[in-house]
């Protein structure tokens, strides 16, 4: 079948019970009600700590072909993924469903065990290097499933998702299991992804490097929604988990993207006292950081909120009163952990409140800006952020469709090329955002608006940008570097690109 | 049938679909899953303002016979029942189940809507004046539930007690919905009974005096579980919800008991470092606090954290860091609710978290010593808070037989007589809270010890207070104004009074 944004999706796929078509970025109503764990009994004093992870695998009952869950809040230093799956293959329990809420380079350590067949299918944001590669050969049992944030979310709450054993990497735990992201020696701040696991998962595993005699607090996960405490050496490499202070972009190229970013923000009619903004943790996202402050200050502008994954340049934002409040999902860099330590204002939030569509009203709905990135665009102003220039998987779902859909303002920056590759194409390889949702595309050569925002076109009119059409921009880009070929693939499906509501918005199929 | 403490429970009653026997405080193991909210959708920069609580009711699909919940917070200062109900009759809506965490004595004003059939069905913690009788003398159309804190958390997590609007009173709510109990001239504290309400409800209408622009912080309540806002003039009456500083008690029976009481803990073996506590808010209770404090300080023991209904004695040991934390889940007075704002070693916690026996452990599971008052206690340890010497509704369940089933020592405070009544009985009117979860009953005349605990009278023997059996502790009180007689009742239940567990310990029958 053939979707709303012209996708050919196959009837039916291994692993889906139902294939939807995405049809629209609010078309779906779903159905039923949320679901939950299984209900159990703790009785009190109730020893929690057990001696190692083997053993919380025991005690959680975990068996073939059930689903494990982790988050990823420890980026590339995460040392609890790999560590689980190493202890559950010594176990010789086989068939899992790996159901992060992201993958990084650091998890290429699992590829053993996937070719063992512990893990048969996988469900993630995105993934990257030698797992990206692997995924996209077909090398699973079934189609891997993408989700964005929100995505996960909702798929975890309505027990599309369903996970068996969620294992959370506790920064801090204390001896009853509530934890926080931010004591600790491999403190990463948010566990924002980490909630909605432990909320539904049937049992939870907590994984500590730092165990603490209760009570800790403030308490990000409670004692109530987790059964078993391991205490390990090191849960993670600070190094991997969090950058120091990032410097804002040399790139002239990016400095260009991010003003005319910024640019069009102040003429967009959004930009006023009580507006709010996310920001990427690209390049060229952090460096419109520095512009939009400016503006901010120059103009007396005080925002009402800003959202994301944080980084430095916003938490200077929030310390110097340009918003009022911040709400964190996952923290980038040092400067974010220590700003949700220390600031009432800056609040950790859940994937759920961030971004689950089927909530009553995750923040997203209440943004008014977002300033997103993208692998590249199509004339229809669809966004690929998970395959590269062969067809492969190289990068994350994220947030990305998430707060396209709810911003009033989504704005895409890219280079116009990437290396001899024109980033404005006729299609997108991989649709992860529909086109429907994006307002503006930002490149160092132009900025073309979405049709559908008529209004944004006349507010544009008098901004110092290079405002043009899309298949102009489209037109500079193929001048420059010719008419790209599309990548050639078979008909195997090796994932499945699903929108945030639980349709299908694309397929990744096999390169050829 | 008869149940494990020997009380005869009928095979079926009206709203239940399966009669389950009490059998034992950890007897019965849940089956099942946690259940949620109806899966819905809110469109981005959706207006959740309504301007009326008729609209509200119209809009959340209010229909006869549908269940609406409210929370006691505001306690006799509550607007916001009475207002609500009042409303929905205007609506000729009949047939509701009112299930509020508790009712207090100015809920009375809605007698005339379940006259006329508006309610006819309650589920509450307790209830009092003229509700309480109305409801003993069997005026609803079927018996009512009695469930503790911690019982009517779990009903609603497991989808026993299925919520369709819960009202939700608002000291401060942002634009987007998101609540907390803290701000604004009706501020109640922890909102920690609402928590549950709001998280399982299939709709939420937020009613404030004090709606704010958002992002309001901290959130006790996030804008995902909020469907509707309205304003009001006023939710509470600010001296009905909090009481100014509370008097420690100068009745010298009370304080005589309160003095017994600290005695029977300091003795007990469970009072040292690290050790944790909650009291009750009655008399003896507070005025136990001082006895406690004064042996803490003398004795250089610092505890681990309080649970509570929290009351200014308590937060002054917070401050003075006899305790390292509070978990609090109502707040009585005005420091409390101060201290809930300003000190981040003060928790708000929600009812599930406080007390719910099927998650993963509530902190009553990880107490050491708990306080409790008792309307009349009987010689097997059980004890009675819900019914009076004339067997009518006037008190409530509460966090009675969650902290007793939870923590290491229960202690039960009360006077030997009250008036010229024995308040050790052959067996208690109405069982809320069984025997065997009971340790030790303090009275002025004398401290008994369940016979289970040979290891607490072991230890109490040293201690300076009148130890004894509980049969000779009755028989002092029989000395002194003789062997009452049974409060005669017919065959009708008027209620039904639910364990945590779910489970039938008792009922209420008609009063002849």
């Amino acid at each position: 079948m053939i979707n709303a944004i012209g996708r050919e999706i196959p009837d039916t796929i291994t692993g889906f019970n139902q294939v939807r078509p995405y049809a629209g970025p609010f078309a779906l109503m779903p159905e039923g009600r949320a679901t939950g764990p299984k209900l159990s009994v703790n009785k009190p004093r109730s020893e929690k700590l057990v001696a190692s992870i083997e053993q919380a695998i025991e005690a959680a009952g975990l068996k073939d072909g059930m689903t494990i869950s982790f988050h990823h809040h420890f980026r590339n230093g995460d040392y609890i993924l790999n560590m689980v799956v190493e202890a559950i293959a010594r176990k010789g329990i086989k068939g899992l469903t790996l159901a992060p809420s992201s993958l990084n380079d650091v998890n290429d350590a699992i590829i053993p065990y996937i070719e063992q067949g512990v893990i048969t299918a996988i469900e993630t944001s995105g993934a990257r290097g030698k797992l990206g590669k692997l995924i996209t050969a077909g090398k699973l049992a079934k189609p891997a499933i993408i989700r964005s944030h929100g995505g996960r979310a909702r798929a975890i709450e309505c027990g599309e998702l369903h996970i068996d054993v969620a294992f959370i990497g506790a920064p801090c735990c204390d001896t009853h299991g509530n934890i926080n992201g931010i004591e600790g020696k491999s403190a990463c701040g948010s566990l924002g992804y980490a909630m909605v696991d432990a909320a539904y998962a049937d049992k939870v595993v907590a994984i500590t490097d730092n165990l603490v005699t209760a009570p800790l607090y403030p308490i990000s996960i409670p004692q109530t929604q987790v059964d078993y405490i391991v205490v390990v050496d090191s849960i993670g490499d600070p190094k991997g988990i969090a950058s120091g202070a990032l410097r804002i972009s040399r790139d002239p190229r990016e400095l260009l993207i991010a003003e005319y970013a910024a640019t069009v923000i102040e003429y967009s009619g959004y930009f006023k006292d009580g507006y709010s903004l996310q920001l990427g943790s690209g390049g060229a996202s952090l460096a419109a950081a520095k512009f939009i402050k400016e503006k901010m200050v120059a103009q007396g502008i005080t925002g009402s909120f800003g959202v994301g994954g944080i980084t430095a340049p916003f938490v200077e934002m929030l310390e110097q009163g340009l918003f009022k409040a911040m709400y964190d999902v996952q923290d980038f860099d040092i400067v974010s952990i220590q700003s949700l330590r220390k600031n009432p204002n800056h609040l950790e939030m859940s994937a759920s409140f961030y971004a689950n569509p089927h909530n009553r009203g995750p923040i997203v709905n209440n943004l008014d800006v977002v300033i997103l990135s993208a692998t590249e665009v199509d004339v229809d102003f669809n966004v690929n952020v998970i395959t590269d220039s062969n067809g492969v998987i190289m990068g994350a779902s994220g947030g990305h469709s998430d707060t396209a859909a709810g911003a009033a303002l989504a704005i895409v920056v890219a280079p116009l090329l990437r290396g001899r590759l024109p980033m404005v194409r006729d299609k997108v390889h991989t649709v992860v955002t529909p086109g429907e949702t994006v307002d503006v595309i930002v490149t160092e050569r132009g900025v073309a608006v979405n049709p559908r925002r008529q209004d944004l076109v006349d507010r544009l009119k008098d901004a110092p940008v290079p405002v043009m059409n899309i298949e102009d921009l489209q037109k500079i880009a193929y001048d420059l570097a010719g008419k790209p070929d599309p990548i050639p693939v078979g008909d195997e499906v090796v994932a499945v690109v699903e929108y945030r509501d639980g349709s299908i918005i694309d397929v990744i199929r096999k390169p050829l």
